[in-house]
């Protein structure tokens, strides 16, 4: 048994490599968005032109992501999303749903001071984990069935 | 042509009385989650028993408001969602990615400061509008062909 | 059994009339797009707000009168679409596709002269008549059995 | 992550083998329709043997042809449907709403000209190209996150 | 709890007004073919024009007859095949075949003669009774818990 | 809103009888399997004829009771799941988990003392609980949002 | 592209070698039924005990071929349906059925006598065919858009 | 033809090693849930933090199972569920009924003192067999017609 996994929201802090790293040698693939956040927010218009109204400027953009973000979480297997301790961050809210929409196991990863807001998302889940190295051990368990020591 | 709409997000203001008004003499079904906020965070716990806790207290209430939410939309030929001027309100953005999850039609309904913040859910949306007074004009549009004078 | 016919395409001549008129008596409910052109053209800018370019004006329009003709052809049993003589109709070809992939059974209403270039929607369809009188016919035959005179 | 991508539409122009040398190094499956407009046409007769009448000749044709381009939608992570300047093209617009019923990512390549009359199809899409480049830049984006110099 | 039972097959005998007469008072919605085996032969070419091959003739009448079976089976709780002493059936089988594909509880119908050659549609089904009969007393035991005396 | 409930489970306490009497003027159709225990075990062969080998008894009778199971289950909003105090009842886990398969919101009702060997159940469920009159404030208030007083 | 193709139906001639072996050279995986006549008819009996009951030897039987044709059509791109001169050949007729449930591009393959018995299930065919060298010829021109010379 | 095989249930004796040991040659992918009880049973609270309260200890590990078990399900063409002779093995039936409700072909096995208590299985499954042996001669005779001498 091999796993996909998509690895949505928060881009500003380096829980996708930690987990990516702490996962080596587990037949996992990860994908995730495209976490530059300039392209990310720039992409629709530095492809098929300027916008001058900003709504429409985000809308292709978000419409180019989307291209990815689908592909990715309707081939994954689970979907960890991330919240982070700022912004507003529904695109992964947002994610979280789509992937409830899909069937899919979500893991959702963050601090206990949004546990109340994250009900809903929580109640969701599979697993709600703090720490990206406990998403680590909970994917090294479903692989393998080994507990962390 | 009738519809079943639901009403998903904010429940601080009377943004959902104000479409029910509006679409009085459509063939419109209204649905949306519980918005007696006491209510709808206790219900877990004053139904099945109370928990030492914060996070399972929350989880119980949570999942029993999904019986109803999970119904609503996957009733919903549209679901509208609003995003108010404060909170997280997460649960709207996954509402929102549940029902794109399912196909389903998508309005949002947000003021212009939260244009950039909300542009994945927008762009998943077949309508982004400002006004509970646009959602109608929307609906009635959708069942009947006419525009607002 | 009653059926759900959607009535998709041309919205020029009275083809719509001519098939409601003639399936009355039968356990039919007919929808379709709205046909009232300008109303369809400006809708979206009318509801949610001008537009300078056209292209979004276009889109807004087209993205609301989506939330009907998809409910529409969703619920449809049989998806009847409608070729006339002039204009790209691009549309209809898009709503006879949009059927195909839900698995609807779809009736191609259209001249000889659009047969080669109408040949892999009609490759799609269940029927392929010239005349709206037609269209009553096979209604009339798959609800009663009864055959024209 | 790779991709599959459907390329459908226009066949009198070599825009296919632009996106295709573009995107070189990519990883990314093309597949799209026969080509080749006489087989295309012909191939019914020709295998299952000749029809006296112009609309069956076609008849046979076409669903022949639907295995081909059926398997390859159905395949497709992202189909990209071009509309050129010449013929009805009504195959390429139920291809693209094909797509949309199976839920398909679509990237839709016309020029400015069709804009108004391509509405429907554009509003269903992910992103609205003018030019074969374009959709290059798209793909490496959507795969790797980099955006044109 | 209501039904939705299709009576598919043998058009030859009165197996299907045994089993309406003996399921009045039972909450039952039957459906099933057009039973007219002229009017199901001829109804393509009375309705959309001559075709001097035969085949063609066949292929037109059979396809119409396909929106109301489709419609049939697929709104259909419990789908039941007759196969009688006589002729081919192929039809029957292919309707059982279509109501596995989309998970349908299936009750087949036929004398002990054919037990071997139907085995597998026997293997795909809920029941397999000899007589009209018993199909009545299965759907009553299934709406109503009550066996027959 | 109203609420299709099925009541699978336990056939030998009046649990069924106090949901529904409690549950009297909410909007619910409740449906369940049959009842009555002689019935159930004997349904295939009362019908269909006797068998010698008793599997082939059990065999007959299981099939027909999953026509009626199957459409209860698969028209259900919320699969109630009551585990008694005796008796295996792998046909009641059977049913959560067929229900889970279907995406159906889940409710099982237990004592503590199943509460380790139902852990799987239960972690597929939406709530769990072990009185009868919850399971009607849970409807109610999914239903109504007003809680227990 | 390549094509998973299963070939349904007659096992008394060696249509399927035909077909794989004027297929060599092109991608293609073929896929069928257990062709060894005894060993299909047995098989339940031979691995999970004798029955003294002829309608359970066959029915034991059926079941564990199901397991093998069930696989093959869901897994398959293409269904080729033969029927031959003799026998019922109900599974085939079942066969094509269940794939056009799935929503399989479906060929069926019969000669000129058939051509009314099978009017249903050819008219749910996207091509018919009398022999197994237009069968290889058709996948041929879908796989490389090469006609016979 | 490959099969995935997920082979669920009883965990106390080595069933699941007879059937991969006996089907060493064929083109099978084995998976299953986590055998070792300890961890099956801690996991939740060793990756994610202690429960007081033994409910949640056993729901925060059942939904980490829950991960791997849906995935392997999903994934599988056939599903074997093992009843041993002791415990409630609730979790077994509920995987019976998970496979149902995703249309899995199921083999049950066990010993013929259960017969009577598993007869809702059993008849939701295309065999049932007593030894692991029959069980790979099963998977042997699917993928290559071959029976037990």
């Amino acid at each position: 048994m091999g796993l996909n996994v998509y690895l949505s929201g928060e881009i500003h802090t380096d829980w996708r490599e930690q987990i990516i790293d702490g996962a080596q040698g587990l037949d996992i693939t990860f994908t995730g968005p495209v976490t530059d956040h300039d392209a990310s927010d720039d992409c629709g218009v530095a492809i098929l032109g300027a916008e001058s109204d900003k709504f429409w400027h985000d809308h292709k953009g978000a419409k180019l992501n989307a291209i990815r973000t689908r592909k990715g979480i309707a081939d994954a297997d689970v979907v960890v999303v991330r919240f982070g301790e700022k912004y507003k961050q529904w695109n992964a809210a947002f994610d979280a749903g789509y992937a409830a929409g899909l069937g899919k196991s979500i893991i959702v990863l963050h601090g206990p001071d949004h546990q109340h807001a994250l009900k809903e998302v929580d109640a969701a889940a599979l697993a709600v984990a703090e720490e990206p190295r406990q998403v680590v051990e909970i994917l090294r368990y479903v692989l393998t069935g080994k507990l962390p020591d």
